[in-house]
């Protein structure tokens, strides 16, 4: 089964806005057994978006199409649609429902572009979009299937997972594809790589591994591919078995879960309370920790001590340390993480000082030193990591270093 | 001028990598007034290859083409221009004793593979690649251009920056590009451009505009196209002068300032210092502040109040209000911003309480609701918005609520 993916937008062309979106998609569909044929994006223009679609239907059996639906005038996707399979536009009167509540619920106005976001071609199925005001569309034409979604990537994604993906599967018979991915974090790409040479080696020719490394975090990527669905499961089953066999101190989850799902899972689990303290990281981390829903269970606060003077009053840590060994130490980063856990009352806290750059890096401490902290009632214990030069880049390399001494403190 | 630009490689198509380069190369080649009419990404197949190469030919003036240029034997790229073009390959020696050189001194033996990498189809101007093996190659076919680069982006940029863009600024009379953004904050997409419908009646033909929302946040884009480069310019600034006028409140700033950079300037301007106090967007904020470089200059830090013992105890947040009220209401989050404030002794402190979901809301409080206060010395302000489901839009579109807040506040 043949896919092609189209993405309709200047913004793309021109390098203004990245396309995540036919990457996003061509793994979801790539996961459900599709042979991905191209991605092309084209002109928010009549003419450029016919071209590519007649040239898609010739080439696929799936057509998906992101952007160009929002209610601007630069938006034309829905009319060539209609201009493509000879249909015109109606009201879906159950968009239109939910637009109108959306609206009346932020208290704002219904006008025409609104209304004209319920606009439909005549002969689609229409995809519900509960994320937003337009609504994603499905054609079928001669036995091929083509699926029209807004370019918003929250918006797309859930009209995907919810209708695109389940339809797709029932409608096709697809490949067996099994992908099962290992998060790991403690060991840089060429180092976990060197580590896994032998088992690499080892790999049955059915078998393919990836590595995928996201700001110190890597995820080891399986792909398995063949006939028998079970088979398919016992093989990677078993390779992932020989994964833990070899590496068991660098695999803290499976899958998509980030660092601060696999600590959050650890809290609930040992029913202990967090609170945290940032310096350098500036609440990434507590911004990370909530984003996981429900957060609020195990999760009391934070003190971002930007300014010493915050370290100080809040956090009661001792002029004398700050002036002895500087913020960016051992022993103000762990005085940070008891003051901390004391005034905020948790069972664990975690703390982080360090120089994101680009300024503020000595030869003694360069930009890229980090110190962490994690309190306990029993003790206190520390870490120093060295990273680069970009702040960015550093903010959250250091907060998922954080997360990790956090991890493995708990799992003791 | 048209160009056309074309990806190969699995790696792409599968989602695995995420298409840099071809938005790198789009915003280059638009920067130089050339129209990007396709990106279009094809697997490492001799048959795909020609069939997009043949459409581009159809269609641009020139034709960029990156990866499947690699050692390996899946990397049919070189072989297949050739077919395209009716060659065959050579050893091109000058590109053979630079890779010789490079492997000496890196003190690996030469081996079959990397003599491959120094053969080119015959017909080709050999653009030198300093940052690799395989060299960068021009053809010239009918007065259109192929240009075929290696996918590396650190080695393609390089070939692109040295070679390719002096070449087709010389080769073709380009025409002049002009792009402004106008960043606002304040109406969604179908309100701001109901606002705008008599501007963009009003605009000229070689004048385009672009909406470009992103949480809450709608960048208005202005591209100029036309010969005179000071016309141009003076047509853009003529534009940009009547949307100051017409939307006076709700532009922040242009390009692609963020709005936490847009509020850094402002307090820098008016020399205050800013704390925060977050209990919804649980660091967020922070998080956005502190990601500009030098925010330790104005910004002291932040008490992240996620639970309600820590809004009493740290913030002094009379029990009685949150009982009477609930931590989700204009006079918890004004007494947070108060209590924070004179707790980190800032000028400001901006403060949130919201319900970011999934859980948590109530028919009188729906998921969604966001309350924000910022206090000075002088006074306390506060603004109640509503939003959709999702947590992690929430927590974006809230921040952004919150810092639009703290700039009208500070810009008054």
């Amino acid at each position: 089964m043949k896919a092609y993916i189209i993405s309709i937008g200047d913004e793309i062309l021109i390098g203004q806005t990245v396309n995540t979106n036919a990457a996003w998609i061509g793994e979801q569909l790539s996961m459900i057994g599709f042979d991905i044929n191209c991605t092309a994006t084209v002109h928010d223009q009549r003419e450029d978006i016919l071209d590519v679609l007649k040239i898609a239907e010739s080439k696929s059996d799936v057509i998906i199409i992101t952007g160009g639906l929002g209610p601007t005038s630069d938006d034309i996707t829905k009319q060539t649609l209609c201009d493509f399979f000879g249909t015109h536009l109606i009201i879906d009167k159950e968009v239109l429902a939910m637009i109108e509540v959306m609206m009346k619920k932020r208290g704002i106005p219904m006008n025409e572009n609104n209304r004209k976001q319920a606009e439909v071609p005549a002969d689609c199925k229409v995809l519900k979009n509960i994320r937003g005001t337009a609504p994603g569309m499905l054609f079928e034409k001669e036995g091929k299937v083509f699926i029209s979604m807004p370019g918003i990537p929250y918006e797309m994604q859930y009209i995907m997972t919810e209708h695109v993906i389940p339809d797709l599967i029932n409608r096709f018979k697809l490949q067996n594809v099994i992908r099962r991915n290992i998060m790991t974090y403690g060991l840089p790409e060429a180092r976990l790589a060197e580590k896994l040479t032998g088992f690499e080696e080892s790999l049955p020719g059915e078998v393919r591994l990836a590595y995928l490394p996201n700001h110190g975090i890597i995820k080891l990527r399986l792909t398995v591919t063949g006939e028998d669905k079970e088979q398919l499961q016992q093989k990677t089953d078993e390779q992932v078995k020989k994964l833990y066999d070899i590496i068991p101190d660098l695999i803290y989850g499976e899958n998509e879960e980030p660092l601060e799902l696999a600590v959050a899972m650890l809290l609930r689990k040992t029913k202990q309370t967090l609170c945290t303290s940032e310096s350098c990281t500036g609440g990434m981390i507590a911004h990370m920790l909530t984003t996981v829903p429900g957060s609020s269970d195990y999760y009391k606060g934070s003190v971002i001590a930007y300014d010493n003077s915050i370290k100080k009053d809040l956090l009661n840590v001792p002029q004398k340390l700050l002036e002895k060994h500087g913020a960016v130490s051992e022993e103000v980063v762990k005085s940070m993480a008891e003051g901390a856990r004391k005034l905020m009352h948790t069972d664990l806290c975690l703390a982080t000082s360090g120089i994101a750059g680009p300024d503020g890096g000595t030869s003694d401490k360069p930009t890229g030193t980090l110190w962490i902290a994690v309190a306990s009632e029993k003790n206190t214990i520390a870490e120093k990591h060295l990273f680069g030069y970009d702040r960015v880049t550093n903010i959250r390399r250091f907060s998922n270093a954080a997360l990790s001494l956090l991890w493995h403190k708990i799992k003791k």
